[in-house]
């Protein structure tokens, strides 16, 4: 097992490695003494598979809890499931010193820490995701939030979770598309921050160590969490190829997964970048090969209007710019306030 | 013009006298320099009476601006209501930088306090509260919130205001009945801290000099808000007959505005107190003495298995106990966690 600390305003340990749910009561136990109740969150894809072995170590901890349970996928990431979520722990008299697990992906870690934030003006949870893409990423920082019509995660608070647990047995049961989503994820971390783990995700390809490379993007995580804990500065290195990939998810109506829409802005901003000289000539390409390599997407033919709409009802927009991630070399990225023009000419540069 | 400082974590500065909404321009362009746009957000009943007066000096100040009413009243503090400001803010692409100002009563502060807190993970908002109760409660301390069908205030959020500009002025066009409402919570910040305030309010009645009094209040809260920012201990006594209240408004379909019901909770305390020599055997009249004065009930005929049912489902329960807020003498009370058969004892007694 790995242990990463995370030195956040409320600080908090993510777990990492096999077999790691038998602990869960024990955690739980340890970390909200004054827990009465749990509220086991989950969805309808990751329940049947984990949800058993999730609340066997509740029963023998003697800890009593109630399952609530989500439709699977980012379309019940809204603000009507998360009133309802809410609605549920208030009619069962959920106390503040109660506890709400998110046992599940990105949907369900993020809604349940927002609900987690906002019952009661904040109870504690703990984060079990069960996806690649919530254990490298979004189970990690306190970033929760849900999606509002007009855009994504427009309704959301930071709120750090209790612990985070990370079983990397779940990850066996993840559909083949969620887990080349999440290895999208894994090549940003490395194009942003680590040239050692890029070559060893370009050699190994999709075979790489789960948990040791799970921990090394945790670890990258934490160093920016810790440096920008409410995203007005260093933390936006991480939306590296977000702005496009957003608007694109949202073009498509979800039929892109939030892995192929990055790995598509990442792309995009790297070839603009190519043709701009902030990076060097080869850079694209390398990046183009080692999503090709992992199966994900490097091209879109949406129309750039529809993108530049969606970008500029981005949250990353800050009055009349929009921040730009741009890789200057492999391991190496900058922020770059972009205005509408110029936004519009760079991501038409690289599409 | 008196200015209160108030030292949370993200400190701001409450203002208080006549005429002050003429500087609602200088202020937010002095204190929001970077915003684009207001979100201006009040209720059906003030924005006819006030809103082109705050509104005059940003156009004064070339502040573009957009208006958000809401139905006034109790009723429109719902999560529907705030899923439906959020849609609108996402819709009008307002940005993190941007501010919502909250025009109105404790519902519109509440309520526009949780959007800010939530909007995009949390943008600036300005409390301009043209009510008693929200000048000397509900607008400084950082406490947002909206009702579920379980109870009040279970959905918020901790989210500090930018400044808070109380132009007494407004209080003019108050109704009676919520001008007698928010005497509730006078009388309850004497009764907690104050004895020179009590005998103040006992002496001059509803004639007592609005500027100072609110003034007053308001240093009682920040010395309060100061030392538990996120209501874990000493803020717990601001809830001095709300235990009973909120279970006494809620029961009576919000037919009971929220003064006469914390009004009920604190003279029920008070008499349950006596009973039990915690307090003075004098001081449960005194206090019926002075709400009387002030035009408020003193008692409640509800059954209290009904209230019961609602003490035991409010957010201020932790784990199996409530926390009552229990006077000793005028100026001095105490938290004392009850469980079940000892609060129905305790309320039984005062009832």
């Amino acid at each position: 097992m790995n242990t990463v600390h995370i030195p956040a305003s409320r600080p908090y340990d993510v777990q990492i490695g096999p077999g790691l749910l038998y602990s869960l009561g024990d955690r739980v136990k340890a970390l909200c003494p004054r827990a009465g109740r749990c509220l086991v969150v989950t969805d309808d894809a990751v329940g049947p598979l984990w949800l058993r072995k999730a609340t066997h170590p509740l029963c023998a901890g003697d800890l009593p809890f109630h399952v609530y349970t989500l439709p699977h996928g980012e379309a019940s990431k809204t603000a009507e499931q998360l009133v309802a979520l809410l609605n549920c722990a208030a009619s069962l008299h959920l106390t503040r010193s109660d506890v709400f697990l998110a046992l599940g992906g990105g949907m369900v870690g993020d809604l349940t820490g927002l609900a987690a934030a906002t019952y009661m003006r904040g109870v504690d949870y703990i984060q079990i995701p069960t996806t690649l893409l919530a254990a490298i990423d979004s189970s990690v920082g306190g970033k929760t939030a849900v999606d509002l019509p007009a855009g994504k995660n427009l309704m959301g608070a930071f709120w750090q979770p209790r612990h985070v647990l990370c079983d990397t047995d779940t990850l066996r049961t993840l559909p083949e598309a969620d887990f080349v989503s999440g290895c999208a994820e894994l090549i940003k971390t490395a194009v942003l921050f680590d040239p050692a783990l890029f070559d060893l995700l370009a050699r190994e390809g999709r075979d790489f160590d789960q948990a040791a490379v799970i921990t090394r993007c945790v670890e990258h995580k934490r160093d920016v969490v810790a440096q920008d804990e409410r995203d007005t500065g260093r933390r936006a290195l991480l939306n590296l190829g977000h702005t496009l990939g957003h608007a694109a998810e949202a073009h498509s109506g979800f039929a892109l997964t939030h892995g192929q829409a990055v790995a598509i802005g990442m792309a995009t901003v790297c070839r603009a970048a190519g043709k701009y000289g902030i990076c060097p000539p080869d850079l694209p390409a390398q990046v183009e090969a080692i999503l090709e390599k992992f199966g994900l997407p490097t091209h879109t033919d949406y129309p750039l209007d529809a993108l530049m709409e969606r970008m500029l009802s981005d949250k990353k927009r800050a009055g009349n710019t929009v921040n730009v991630i741009v890789p200057e070399r492999i391991g190496a990225c900058a922020v770059r306030p972009m205005d509408r023009d110029v936004l519009r000419d760079f991501m038409k540069a690289g599409l």
